[in-house]
């Protein structure tokens, strides 16, 4: 079932499955994006503050968008975003965690300019296991009015 | 070189090399975190806003990082990122574009609490080959003191 910018209500949840994240992963993702020794290389990792690998924040931010996706919010009715506010690491994402987010609507408002869609303003937080918060941002998203 | 928190100067600008983004490296990008169709259906993306295929402004993020840390600004003092700010998506990133990233130092200060580290804040401007600004946003980096 499609969502339109006319579904979403200030206050809506939407709670995603989880996603693992393994070492290989980590480092794979960082060895591309983001090649910090606390991100690529276990041994020098340990001598960090971090105690040891954790995941770049920027995979977190991946992680989190595409564990958002699987609820099903966005399906058909998004067209893209453009910026997110407020991006915070709370917690090191470390091999074995299993991250969900929450996506909760805080406001919404119809474009003046296009008659079409409207920006739906969403605060995402993402968990780990034990239900830490490792994560949150806020995402504006343009979504198409009904048809 | 090392650059430790007191050699960062507020009005420093890095600039970096280029990083060109393939099709292939878009859909395989968007495939794992963000598999909206403007970014992995280069079909039914001409129907959308965006007339075909954009990268995932994930991607973006992580492309402008990468890019970033090429600059060597980071390299060896960096420890983390406490969160972004302002992250806005100005143009869409389109198969074949070639990204640079411009990094200018907004402030700095040192941690009370931590003797060894000082938080540097970034603004980071993402171009294409047009010289086109695409993205921006403003990070936090963590730095180590000399020691």
């Amino acid at each position: 079932m499609i969502l339109y910018f006319e579904d979403f209500e200030v206050g809506h949840r939407f709670r995603s499955p989880g996603i693992t994240v393994t070492e290989g992963q980590i480092i794979d993702f960082a060895m591309r994006y983001d090649p910090q020794v606390f991100h690529i290389d276990a041994e020098a990792a340990k001598t960090t503050p971090y105690g040891g690998l954790i995941a770049s924040g920027i995979h977190t931010i991946a992680l989190t968008f595409r564990a958002f996706l699987m609820t099903g919010a966005l399906e058909g009715s998004s067209l893209g975003s453009p910026g997110f506010d407020e991006l915070r690491w709370l917690r090191p994402v470390q091999p074995g965690d299993t991250l969900y987010v929450v996506g909760e609507v805080l406001e919404k408002k119809a474009s003046s300019s296009r008659q079409d869609r409207g920006v739906v303003r969403i605060r995402y937080t993402s968990y780990n296991q034990r239900d830490e918060e490792v994560m949150t941002m806020v995402g504006n998203q343009i979504i198409r009015r009904r048809p």
